[in-house]
């Protein structure tokens, strides 16, 4: 029976848990906190999945190495500001042979690079792969059917992580592009906080299909830059991802952006929210990284004037409907 | 002052007329329908956009000559059933240098022809063109930020369209690729429905998000094989029109699936929804299309058997979750 270790007992990591013990996999899920694992391992209840009865094959430990040390696969599911520094706890138990899936998005603030950049700086030899896709682990943890892309360096590691994970909700496809799989899975976010603030400001669905779809336009130009593949910010972990965040009261991007849209500043939208907003973060690393591989990125750049140049949400959209007359696709000649 | 027929006074004709008077230009708006023309020029609104004063400037007609005579460009606005016949009507008084801008969507039952092809049987030798992209009437009559692709075949014909059409609320982007224009919109429908059903089955964002990006990529297979660009699916008047539609409950293909998937059938579904159901004639133009073309279409598969083989909408989203387990863009190789 194969062994899964999940680092990680968020609503994601235990939805996945829960989903691979239904498998026949055999799962330990483990948690930095220790009130979290006792409450995990006591009640079988997690209390933002109020749906889920957790099975009870399932193990809870406060322990990495307990945790990996006979897994065939680890699924690394610590939000993304934690990923480098998991890594680091891991480097000590990761043993050749394990696959490392995260299932987490982000980049790092400062030195910009991906999920999986991290991971295999802080393990080297690692064999890190991802699972993306549009997926909130709430439906997920309700059995409602679900695709994702599994993105591995080889063939054979990424069919590996199909065979765990799919079933008949769950259906994984395969794909040898883990950097463009991590770009739109960042990346994403931003483009949710922009179509948050065009419903904030009262726009309708036509304002926000205009910005899913000319955002997900410019992320692939900067994806594909980087070494993603044009077609994946097409598929699941692009276009389909943004399309979740963007219909989804769920999204703290999205119900940022609103209270931005309706004249709150960055600060208060944030306090609001509650929560780590990443689109904010994102907004930021994207400029940067289009600014070095030389991309326009124009809905970027207006996400980025509102939330930190103060410039007004309406001038912002009013400057994206009157750049210059473009063709759709510039690179495809008449 | 450029001239411009606008041939139909549904929502759509009547809100693009209001636009093109309001770029400054002279508008006529013709009908076939006499009461029709009655009503809107003596009460200058439109029962169906109930927002929308229509400029005093504007002037309808129910003669088709006196609309075309002076006009440097015709937008063709009535429903696509209507298209061949109309063109058929206008044939007589189109003179060369006239611009025919079509804006409805669909495939000819029996034919399988696009609404472009159609209208070039019935006028040789017309220049015609395709203005497509979310974009629904409701919300441009209310001038809410909406973007739309041109396609013609010429560069000159598309940026002509580009300046008529575009303005602070209205962008519009050029494209040469008519016939992906128009195979994203006719299509777009089907997949359509199957998100209506997959809503009325009770499933979530991630299983509408599914069905709409492996949706508009198998659309994409099929509209590359019969010329169009892989990017046209992708843009605008691709997975953008699509988004509107899934999002939408103005969309009776989604009405209809939403019934089907709680248990009507479908002629219960279209007598509910009391309209043309689009997606029900794009399903069967779709199978015919990719039978014709060799080209694998799982989802128009599985819709067409809900439609037409009584198989239950259940039954069918189990056989699209189940089918081999393969890589998400086959074409890229490890």
């Amino acid at each position: 029976m194969p062994k899964i270790a999940v680092i990680g007992a968020g609503t994601w990591g235990t939805s996945l848990g829960a989903l691979l013990d239904d498998n026949g996999h055999e799962v330990v899920i483990w948690s930095a906190l220790k009130p979290q694992i006792e409450s995990l391992s006591s009640t079988y209840r997690h209390e933002n999945l109020p749906e889920l009865i957790i099975p009870r094959s399932i193990k809870f430990t406060p322990n990495i190495e307990e945790a990996m040390e006979k897994a065939d696969m680890i699924v690394l599911a610590v939000p993304s500001i934690y990923t480098r520094r998991t890594a680091g706890l891991m480097k000590r138990y990761y043993k050749e042979g394990q696959v490392v899936v995260n299932v987490a998005k982000g980049i790092e603030e400062g030195t910009n690079l991906t999920l999986i950049q991290q991971i295999e700086d802080e393990i080297p030899g690692v064999n890190a792969a991802v699972l993306s896709g549009p997926s909130h682990a709430e439906e997920v943890s309700r059995k409602l059917p679900t695709t994702c892309v599994a993105g591995a360096n080889d063939i054979k590691t990424a069919e590996f992580i199909q065979n765990m994970f799919m079933n008949p909700v769950f259906r994984v496809y395969t794909s040898s592009d883990i950097i463009g799989i991590e770009i739109g899975g960042a990346l994403k976010n931003v483009i949710a906080l922009a179509a948050g603030i065009a419903d904030g400001l009262g726009y309708g669905d036509n304002t926000k299909a205009a910005l899913i779809t000319r955002g997900i336009a410019e992320i692939s130009r900067l994806g594909v830059k980087m070494g993603g593949h044009f077609q994946s910010f097409y598929g699941l972990s692009g276009i389909g991802d943004l399309i979740v965040t963007c219909a989804s009261m769920h999204s703290r991007n999205r119900r940022a952006g609103i209270l931005i849209g309706k004249g709150k500043s960055m600060h208060e939208a944030m306090d609001e929210v509650k929560m780590v907003v990443e689109g904010v973060y994102s907004a930021k690393a994207a400029k940067a990284l289009s600014l070095k591989h030389g991309v326009e990125m124009p809905i970027v750049n207006e996400v980025n004037a509102v939330l930190f140049e103060k410039k007004s949400p309406k001038t912002a959209v009013d400057s994206l409907m009157l750049r210059d007359r473009i063709a759709e696709n510039s690179e495809l000649a008449f």
